[in-house]
Parts: structure tokens; sequence; C-alpha cells
């Protein structure tokens, strides 16, 4: 079969038995400047990078944003089928996304990794080359971090700052009645591309050694889910066209948690259609192969970061000047509630069941 | 025996079953929604908290510190003899400890977990408490974070963010020839407060339940293990004085290695005397119970929490006016060497003894 050249998924499982250092030949600080010497200076607000007690930032009367979020191994990636290099690149964009859905431009990151002793020094390695790379792609600055180990297993903390221009700063809740409800992208694609992969894994195991997982033409849907983007496009396009967002907040937990923070917070309600919902003719395929109703992965799946906003009605056809925006549905009074409103024209109540962190059963969504 | 009333540590085994609430009950949101209810804004550079995407805040001008520390079950902590409170409590003071060794001032922390099932909603409340505490009587803010599962045990990810007034700003690399080197309070206290509670607890687990650990007449090292405090009064006496140090970093390797950590990146020497190191009786008598030669405690056990300092030599008669701060030898020219000056006028060459994340045994040392 065919291998999964463009992303690079190495064949499960995915240990490179190469080259091994343990990582006590480096040693904490040694690993840390090691790892970092690749690791250029972007932002002009960078004063002092990694190698003091703390990073130094200067933001001249600008607002600053403060995001982090915690990776946990066997909770929000699975490293038999999630390499390395993807992982970091994630873990920083997961952050960014964050960022972007306040309306700001992130500037700097910090990375703190808890490694057990099955991380050898090029495996670390690799991590970092994926954080170089999304460092790289949104010109941040990694500033610092802390590096230590762990009894079992990788966690990874990844802190971002940005800042925002005056009057840009959206929260999530500030929506007002009868805004449009706009989300950029596709959605649900990073959740079936966790279907599959976690579908191969299992045909894998099962199956005993040697038998590869079949991952052919669902490059999309994989791509999404090992290797996201964060919408900094999005959000300079808004500011290109003078829109600020009545509301925003980034797509991590699924469109239907999503959007009731945002209506929660606002204290209204919405409806959203199904018809408008953006989704990628990959993603319905699998979803129909998988036995999953596509719409149900749109709603819940999670993990997509695109940006989910609202907009004043008279922005309308500002709006569709914007490339890769869908107008999905509109804010309504609190007395409305929030609702789906299917092809069939039925309404349905929309749910939070994206992400539980601390429910029984773990959600498949990731972050 | 008598009970440590003091730091109300609790009987072995500490976990309180009185009321045990599953986190699952109240959901991420639910939980943190809970736990940051009771805290409070101190600082008027935070715009925004907890709650959205990202935390924000406003410094006119100003640089900005910014640093992380996790804390890993098993390898910075034990449960066993760490309340949660006071875990709660230290890891928001290692990162205060952080801006202070730059000469700046806390004003914002972000706080993440990652927990396992073991972890009741009572038991995180603990946690918060002793956040809370830390964020109250150092007049910061808590403002973000992110809570998640974890497979094995809890980690503990401390964001700590503060500014830095113009001029003031003290890195690690900018120590000067002849400098004297300076140190706040005493050193050796909480690496002798860990060697007493490792020593309780393998006699409770060798000796079978219901014997008590005898904890009796060692309140200074067990508090300064685990309740240190940041040196908030050190930053601003020296400010108060007018003293801006040559280069500072705050003792948490120890004092060989955090020293050894100015030396090499001033590119400078050092010179250190055995009777000027401070340590008090407590952990001296603690030392010598424990066939531990008191000064190989201070020079290496690291998790003091003081500053190490260096001010020009003619800053001494000024220095020597703020309590609380010891000279304890000067800075050389690189060729002279890192040297420790034993009472008997021997030469030994520092070494970084300190804690080492990544070495095959575990120092006993911390964070």
């Amino acid at each position: 079969m065919r291998r999964f050249q463009k992303l690079s998924i190495p064949v499960f499982p995915m240990t490179d038995r190469k080259k091994i250092t343990p990582l006590s030949k480096l040693g904490e600080f040694g690993l840390i400047g090691h790892l970092t010497k690749d690791f250029k200076i972007h932002q002009a607000s960078t004063v002092k990078g990694v190698g003091d007690d703390a990073a130094v930032v200067e933001y001249k009367g600008k607002k600053m944003l403060i995001t982090t979020d915690l990776l946990v191994e066997g909770i929000h990636f699975n490293l038999v089928y999630t390499p390395l290099k993807h992982l970091g690149y994630k873990s920083v964009i997961v952050n960014l996304s964050d960022v972007y859905a306040m309306n700001g431009h992130p500037r700097q990151v910090l990375v703190s990794l808890a490694l057990s002793a099955k991380f050898s020094v090029e495996a670390v390695e690799q991590l970092y080359e994926g954080i170089r790379m999304a460092c790289e792609k949104y010109k941040v600055d990694l500033v610092g971090g802390d590096t230590t180990t762990s009894l079992t297993g990788l966690t990874i903390s990844v802190v971002a700052m940005g800042e925002v221009e005056k009057g840009k700063l959206v929260y999530r809740n500030t929506a007002r009645v009868n805004d449009l409800i706009c989300v950029s992208g596709d959605l649900g694609a990073a959740y079936m591309g966790l279907q599959l992969l976690e579908r191969e894994r299992k045909v894998f195991n099962e199956s005993g050694e040697g038998i590869q997982p079949d991952l052919t033409g669902y490059d999309y849907i994989l791509g999404r889910q090992l290797k996201p983007e964060a919408r900094k496009d999005i959000v300079e396009s808004l500011h290109d066209h003078q829109i600020v967002p009545g509301a925003m907040i980034d797509l991590s937990d699924g469109l239907s948690s999503d959007l009731i923070h945002i209506c929660r917070q606002s204290a209204l309600g919405c409806r959203i259609f199904q018809d408008r919902i953006p989704m990628a003719d990959e993603t319905g395929r699998a979803a129909r192969e998988m036995n999953i109703e596509p719409f149900i992965a749109a709603l819940n799946g999670g993990e997509d970061y695109e940006l989910l906003f609202t907009i004043p009605l008279n922005q309308h056809d500002e709006v569709r000047k914007i490339k890769d925006i869908s107008v999905i549905g509109h804010i309504t009074e609190k007395g409305a509630g929030m609702k789906f409103v299917t092809v069939q024209g039925d309404e349905i109540e929309l749910q939070a069941q994206g992400w539980d962190s601390f429910g029984d059963e773990q959600s498949a969504s990731g972050i």
C-alpha cells in the first residue's frame, strides 16, 4: 500500500531507532541550549529570550494577550500515530489560535516539557523541529519555558503572548442580537482524521506486526488532525476590510460547544443552519464510510482551529468579499434558545458535546 | 507525639475522605468557575482574567517579564507528605521568585493543571486555596490557565508575568569583576526539611500503618520546604537603598549551581567563604543528626528561593543596612576559577550538584 508521503507520517510503530542519545547525556541546561540554538528572534518586542529567570518583552502602551494550553500524552495525543514534529507544531498552533481568537497577533511563546525516560534527545529534537517550524511560519519568538522529567509520558505546556491594536480586542461575551454568525474554513475534518487514525491503529494492533495502515485518499483530513493551522489570514483579512467582530472564539471544542460559549457569555441565543455549515468533500466521505452523520462531526468534532465570530448585519456584503468565510446563522434573543436547523427544517437544541476533560468517557476530540 | 500544628501537615496518609466529589460532576468549565470565583483582582494592569481565549494585560511602555515552571508529581513533590494547599502555594511562589530574580514585580499568574481520576473536587479546592493564598499575599492576579485530565498523577504548570522599572532590569550575565556576592536569608533549610520528610516517610512505610512521623522541633526547616516564600522584601529594600544588582538569580538549584550560572554567563570567576554562608541553627542541627555536612546542604541543597546577587564594592556599606542579606564572597576574573574557601582555608572548585532533571539518579532537591 501507499505510504502517506505528503505529511511523512512514519509507519507504525513510529519510534526511530537509528540514533538514540539519552537525555541525561546533555542535562537540562545543555538540552535547552541544544534545542533552542536554531530559533531566530522575529519580534521587536522580544527583549530577552531563553536563558534567564524570566523572558522580557516590551509593548508600548498596547494590550497584551496571554494564553496557555496543556497537552498530555494519552489524553490529547497518541504517539503511536502522531509524529513528534507534528505534535510540536500543533502544540504551538493551538495556542496561537487562542490569540487570533481575541483578534490579536501572537508575538512570543514559552514551551515547557515534562519528559519520561523513554524519550531520547533525537525524539525531543523532532518535537522542537515542529515547534521551530510553527515559530518560523507565524513569526513568533520562543522566549522561555521549563524542561523536566516525568514518571510517565510526555506533557507539553505552551504559553503564547500577543498584542492587539487599540479598539480591536474581541471577547466571547460581546455578541449582539441579529449579528450574523460566521465561521472560517470547513469543519469536522480534524475529527474525521482522528477517527481514521484510531480505526487504523486498532486494525494494526489486532492484525499483528507488519500490516501497515491504509490512509490512502485521506490526506486532507489527516493533515487537519495532525498539522492544523491557526487562522492568522482571517484576522488580517478582517482588519483589511475594517470588520471588528462582535464576539469571537476559536473552534477547539467543536462548533456546538464553542457557539454555546459565545451565546451563554453574551446572554443571547442563536440559530444556525445545517446547509450553511462548511464541510470538505473528504470529511463527508470519511464520515459516511465510518457511519458517522457528517453534520455531527462538524458540530461536535472539535480541533478545527477555525474562527467562529459574529458581525453586524450591515457588514454582510463586506464579509462576503473575504475568501473562506461562511455565514452560518444569526444571533437571537436569549429566549429563542440555541438552535440548529436541519435541511428538513427540524430545529434541534445545540448541546455541548465536545471535549469534556472530566467526563467518564473521553471524547475522541483532542485539545 | 505532637502533631505539626503550625503548618497543619496532616498525618500520613493525608487523603481526606470526608467529602469526595468526582471532577466529572463539575466538568472543566464548571470546575474553573468554581475554583476561581473567590480570586480578587489586585492589579490595574489586569484588563481581562479567566474566561476567554486569552488573558489581557496592559503595561504602558514598561518591560514585561514572563516565566513558567512545571511541577510534576513524583518528580517535584510527593503527595504523601505535601499538603495540597501548600503545594498550590509553593507552585505560585517558585514562579514569583523568578520575577523577583530579574529585579521585577510580579503582577499576574496563569495556572494549568493536569489531574488524574484520583483527584476529587475537594482535593483541587485545597490546591486552589493555596494558590489563592499566594495570590493574596503577593497581590498577583490569577488570569487564566488550562485544566485537563492526565492518565497518572498531577502536573502543575504556572506562568508568572511581571514588570520592571526603567533601568532596574537585572540579568544573570551582568556580574562585574570585584563585585561583592550577596545572598538573602539562610541556606540549606528546605533541603534538610525534605530529608527529614523523606526519612519519616520511610519509617512510616516500614513500620506499618498507624505509626506517625516524628517531626518535632523542626518547624523551620519543614516550613522552608513545604511553604517557601519569594523575596519580595529584598527587591523592595534594594530599591529603597538605590542598589541595582550587577547580576541576580534566585536559588532554586542550590547556591553552587546558581552561582555557577552567574559566573559562566558573565564569563567570570568567584570566591565564596564557608564562614560567610548564612545557615539557621535548626538546619545545622538537622544536618548533623542525619550525618550530612551542613555546608553541603547549603551549597547543593536547592529550593531556598533566596536571592543571590552581586553589587559593586562601593555599595558594601549601603547593602549592610539591609536586614537579612549576607555578603559571602566576591567575583573574580574567569581565570581564577569558581572557588569555595573552607574555614580551614582549603579551596574547593564549585560544582553544579543541584537538581539535574535528567540524571540517572534523581537529586533529592525539588524544583
